[in-house]
């Protein structure tokens, strides 16, 4: 992509009305843009980054088994008041239609699936069963003050899990727990399981937590990686020694970027899903939910990958593989090559100065930054966005580094 | 994908409030779940089809020069108020928030768009710009009863055009119109260029209208292709001479699968999106608007695609390229190498009769249905779903033919 037809080109200076470190960094940097508190509309750069994560996840989640489907965000009063949250759910959005009945909008999906799963399921053979998707959801919050980190309106993937047993559903809890791990690493997030307050469903549930001053959580935790509890539910004070003896706990900032609830079997109760065992019995299906929000771990990887002239994308989710800057006529002929060889290539090629483009490179935050000029001859100049080291390499030998960077 | 394993298994009978072929044949084979009036839950093998209908517009407006991005779905009042359209678009669904602000759910985008088009675009070296969204809609539409023909709630892709002059605008309509044709034939539907209402932004659109019997529009047309218009608005009756010499106008009921509007700069100036010409004039930027409902293709898609066993799907959007019945063990080590080769394939693994399976199999529609049983030996039994005719293959074959249509 040409930077000069780009549309969301950055911006000298983020809205006064901004005080979070990503929604400046993003605003300025042309990925996102402000429609309300809380509601944010995605421009190119940053929709690219937004589906590169939701595509990891939903990689990940195929790979446990999930199956992708997609439900309505409009629900009727009917459902939620089966649950007993339409007056519970405080951050549920209502309203009417021209007929005059009452509708919420998607604040979670178990309402919404759980009937379905009645439905379709009768017998122990029909279980387990993994059901996820990737889709928005509508909370009222009342604070909407941290960028894309809490919003009004936000794409979320819920993954709901099915079982026979409470023992079958704490086996998959534990493969979900090792397969968000495993996203969050893929995110560049380094997120500590954690334990939390199972609001109305079960005694616990558990958040996966990174550590950053732009956190509205706090957890006591050992940094060792063997204990960490929220807060607000924890009996346990900072500077207390670790059981395993790692030294004292440490209390810390932290955004929670996944959460994963055992259900039990409250929604199949309320909305009669249940199963016949091996032995005839008839049984509720036991249930647990899992849910990723995809912008706050967008905000969350900015908050923890940026320095004082941009944003830091990992590789895994960069909008673009290499931001090229063009110095030269040449630059034209290396943008061409780098497509023709199937590299995402964001060129910029304005008629603007060479400080101006490194300026807007840091911003944006690409991982490679490639200088093709007069002085860099036949060779291009290569730096990685972290790094201030720059290398003049061959157009092969940079083709050699790329594809070891995406093997990684 | 083993069919034991599916989410969404076909069903004897559809619901009996369903009237609409499309809704009782996605929701017979498992492909849709009825939520409410106008709502519906898109279940695994329905998505699938979803989701390739849109990677297919998504690829031709990425040749058409179109960037994606990705517009909020709350909206606050203020934009609807600025366009004049918060009291006059009927099916604007409007709800308050807990600080009592009014907001609508997003029925189409030229409101939340053109604002940030006027904070970026200042001069007509910025212009032409494309930018498209795959995203929800929500119309509080008063019929809802033609399955995902008309929803309240669905996947729209809209594209906006913005443009110097009226030429350029015109010059872009006109290529918008080729990459819909191609399309529609993509999506196997023929569908008829339609001259229409403009409704309040100009004095006509266009609509791509495919006939059928479940169509809600009518049109007058001529059978050679060279002239279309919505009884809506024509002045021409059925029976008349073609100017062309192509024999007497025909009417038809169609659905409207696409449309293109010329938004002139109602909006650009409604919002302030102004950009300097050469001459260092200010002029209203101009703007056209062209959109695709993802469900509604669908639904046409199986209106016309059916026979009395169940949906016919085309290639380029079937949720799999073949549907494996398996009626002897052999059958787990041909779904092993066909999965193997990359080719996606749907396995019926139960153990129910081969006439159930062989309904099954037609009802869902997938265009290859490949048996192995006792009879067919080292062979596989071809058999497309619109023909009569089997053919045992060998599996090389098979892959040869498989491959041949993937080229199509």
């Amino acid at each position: 992509m040409r930077y000069s037809n780009l549309f969301g080109k950055t911006k000298k200076e983020a809205p006064k009305d901004e005080v979070s470190i990503n929604a400046k960094l993003l605003i300025r940097a042309g990925f996102i843009e402000k429609l309300a508190a809380g509601v944010y509309n995605f421009l190119p750069l940053g929709w690219r980054v937004h589906e590169k994560i939701g595509q990891i996840i939903r990689e990940e989640m195929n790979v446990i088994g999930g199956q992708e489907l997609n439900l309505a965000a409009l629900h009727p009063k009917s459902v939620w008041e089966k649950s007993g949250r339409w007056d519970k759910f405080g951050a549920l959005y209502k309203l009417k239609n021209q007929s005059g009945e009452d509708l919420a909008l998607g604040a979670t999906h178990e309402e919404v699936l759980t009937p379905i799963i009645s439905h379709y399921i009768s017998s122990y053979k029909d279980l387990p069963l993994y059901l996820y998707q990737i889709q928005v959801k509508f909370r009222d919050e009342p604070r909407a003050k941290s960028g894309i980190l809490r919003c009004r309106e936000f794409v979320m993937k819920d993954l709901y899990s099915f079982h026979a047993t409470e023992e079958d559903r704490a086996s998959y809890y534990e493969r979900v727990r090792k397969t968000y791990e495993k996203i969050f690493k893929r995110f560049g997030l380094q997120a500590i399981y954690t334990k939390a307050s199972g609001g109305s469903f079960s005694e616990f549930s558990h958040e996966f937590q990174v550590i950053t001053d732009a956190g509205e959580d706090e957890i006591i935790y050992c940094p060792e990686g063997d204990f960490s509890e929220n807060v607000d539910i924890t009996k346990v004070k900072e500077g207390k020694e670790c059981d395993m003896g790692h030294g004292p706990l440490k209390r810390a900032k932290v955004i929670e970027v996944g959460n994963i609830f055992p259900l039990g079997t409250r929604f199949s109760e309320a909305f009669g899903a249940y199963f016949t065992d091996e032995k005839g019995d008839k049984k509720p299906i036991v249930m647990g939910s899992y849910g990723i929000g995809l912008g706050r771990n967008m905000g969350t990887i900015v908050e923890v990958h940026h320095d004082d002239k941009g944003i830091i994308w990992p590789e895994s989710v960069a909008p673009y593989e290499v931001h090229l800057v063009g110095l030269s006529e040449k630059a034209d002929e290396v943008y061409k090559q780098l497509k023709d060889t199937g590299i995402d290539v964001l060129y910029d090629d304005r008629d603007v100065s060479a400080g101006e483009k490194f300026a807007t490179a840091d911003l944006i935050g690409i991982p490679y930054r490639l200088v093709v000029s007069q002085k860099t001859g036949n060779k291009i100049e290569v730096k990685k966005r972290d790094s201030e080291k720059t290398e003049d390499l061959e157009f092969d030998s940079l083709l050699g580094l790329l594809k070891e960077e995406r093997e990684d």
